[in-house]
């Protein structure tokens, strides 16, 4: 099946299509001039960036056949095999490669695109980063207004390597999209969550079903909604056992799928919000309040059928260097007992029950959508929380799988390189 | 199979051995006064120690049916249920259980052991961290002298959990550990791992094989030997393409498995390295190298074969209360281009530099073994460095698997509440 072929256009296609795509990013960020400084060289580019690189880091980074394996492209370089502070007896540039020709003779040449690449000027470094936070927080109100973008047809999806790349575009920047018009059939879930990358296979199988069913072990969960969380809470009975434990591994499921076979029921709605902006009004209101939550580990457990699984982290995890909200971690029926110093307990509540607030009691906050058939809902478990509105038991039929945040942003950067390879790479 | 059963002895079963077992310990952490404080409560244990519980944590807490469900075990009361600072109309030890009655109505029993375990004063607190401290720092010299404890009998490892407990032990301490006797099948790595917890499913299946293979397309993998690193780095042949982008995962495996099924060839011994016994040679050299590696990011990267996997970690992870090391990232051959202030790059080549000559050229940290047949290591992937020297070609067939650290400590707590029922629980 195409989804499970490995990506990858050759580099001559990709160098083809880049050229294609974009020849005048491509001319902007050519070399202009290298001229050596007190240790280091320093690139000018076109377009006025001037990129400085270190003796050392040009030659642990040398890109000559010796000193990267060019089948495998590991390094074969160690730090050990050259002195520190090496010394370049030359720098030059050479059909469009920089070179320097070190005093104890090797040679290290550097694509161009290498450089640009990988500069780590301030302004580099920074576009870099940028990447990651190009979350827009959002409101429903904004969700509708961007509509067009966050529906994506299957055909297109399973079918276009460009649709892909819009899908993952719209993740990075909403946490949310939807699919239209995939068959009702069991096992199309996994067929567009592959589009993404490999499935996460957790201790109940690579994709899992919810279905209600009649007389449920647990009434109480089958008839009351399901309050804003991240993670699985369908049923009770199929999912209980299993599917809580999820939320206590190290680095919870990154994305999530749902896709809507059967709806016949009545209610049953799903809301949707983002926590991004759930950490926007928080930390307008009360920043103290945030800052606690962000630096202070809430506890999450789950302990029964012969596990005890146990994670502390804080509720909200920040950005290092922006000091917003990056992810969040959120399940409040998983919460363990609270494990921080005594003398911080009733401060951390107060900042606590103001999230929960803000979450559970501001309606403006919530995207409603009753799943329907043929819908696939896809969101970033880490940022979206969902809830379930209370419904009747009629056939209703959802099946869900996982992807890891690591093998989507691996297919991120891989689509990148193909539609838009001048972007800097996310990290 | 036994091995994939459930682990869990009933409740009474684990009361019945903990009171057989330690009688004592049970008898000094019964709780012997309650008081209530100005906004808390507090639990006079028989061993002396006093343990607060502020009102919120208590009622967020409470271990009532209504609160907490009793089949899943789930959080049933939210915060937004009860005022803030609830207030108690009386407390009391009845019948071995701490009852709160509250002044809205609401009555939380809790059990003794309950209030025990999730104790918060400083020194409960104490006690959970040190379990993750409990990390030994060794130079083989070390682990001779304790080479008892480091093999494991491959019957004892399946038919008996204390075996596992004693097993997992020594994980904890040590980061390895050898199973001597394991009959020479392809599967039986799949089987001991098992005995641990699930396995980590990567891109190249549950479990891999590391043969030799005569005419391999990268000749300088089959004969040179491989320095010391973290994860796989057999056979470029059979493992280059998936092996390495394990790496590049958010989250490492973190206990690897190695059975020997056959080895006839010559040479091809394992090097093995503690990296807690490394960084403590680091730390006591150059304090500001140590310092540097663990708050500075390294990149790990790949890119090959339709993927692009980024990390950028710290060499070194910290322990965030000690402030020792308590994880490594390391492996040089996959190291992609530095990515930090500029002005840091030098410093950073520096320090590095020093840590490598640490690993590389002090021979007194490794430890030699050539593995043999029906033997299966188990390790740290991310304590202990592996390498392997040279071997000529003869017939050589390892079988691999990974497990993850959370599954570890699952196993670990599941087990420690069979035969350490009042230990603190790891965290």
């Amino acid at each position: 099946m195409d989804m499970l072929k490995p990506l990858g256009p050759s580099r001559e296609l990709i160098a083809r299509r880049a050229a294609h795509a974009q020849p005048e990013a491509h001319a902007r960020s050519a070399a202009a001039a290298v001229h050596a400084e007190d240790g280091r060289v320093e690139v000018q580019w076109r377009d006025g960036r001037t990129s400085p690189f270190h003796h050392t880091w040009l030659r642990h980074n040398c890109q000559c056949p010796k000193c990267l394996d060019s089948s495998s492209g590991q390094k074969l370089v160690s730090i050990l095999d050259f002195p520190p502070r090496p010394v370049p007896r030359s720098v030059s540039l050479e059909n469009g490669q920089v070179v320097v020709r070190w005093k104890d003779g090797h040679v290290s040449p550097f694509p161009q695109d290498f450089l640009r690449r990988y500069a780590y000027d301030q302004q580099s470094r920074h576009e870099r980063r940028a990447m990651r936070r190009a979350a827009v927080p959002w409101t429903p109100e904004v969700l509708i207004s961007e509509s067009v973008a966050l529906e994506i047809d299957y055909a297109d999806l399973m079918n276009k390597d460009e649709a892909v790349w819009q899908w993952l575009q719209q993740l990075l920047k909403f946490g949310y999209c939807l699919i239209r018009g995939v068959p009702q059939q069991e096992g199309e879930v996994a067929r567009v969550a592959q589009r993404m990358g490999q499935l996460r296979d957790t201790i109940y199988g690579l994709t899992w079903d919810v279905k209600s069913i009649e007389n449920a072990a647990n009434i109480a969960y089958s008839s009351l909604p399901i309050p804003p969380h991240m993670d699985l809470m369908y049923d009770a009975v199929l999912g209980c056992r299993f599917t809580y434990a999820l939320r206590y591994y190290e680095v919870p499921p990154g994305y999530q799928f749902l896709h809507c076979l059967i709806n016949q029921a009545e209610g049953g709605a799903n809301i949707f919000l983002d926590t991004m902006q759930v950490a926007k009004v928080l930390k307008e209101r009360d920043e103290k309040a945030f800052r606690l939550l962000a630096t202070t580990p809430a506890t999450f457990h789950y302990q029964r059928s012969g596990h005890h699984l146990v994670q502390r982290r804080p509720i909200i995890e920040l950005d290092q260097e922006t000091g917003d909200a990056s992810a969040f971690r959120y399940a409040p029926t998983f919460e363990g007992p609270l494990d921080i110093e005594g003398e911080k307990v009733e401060e951390y509540y107060a900042a606590y029950r103001e999230l929960v607030r803000i979450i559970n009691q501001e309606p403006d906050l919530h995207l409603w959508r009753r799943p329907e058939e043929g819908d696939l809902v896809s969101f970033d478990n880490r940022r979206i929380l969902h809830a379930r509105t209370a419904f009747s038991n009629g056939n209703r039929h959802l099946q869900g799988a996982y992807v890891d945040w690591d093998a989507f942003l691996d297919r991120y950067r891989v689509l990148q390189s193909q539609f838009a390879p001048m972007a800097a790479i996310p990290q």
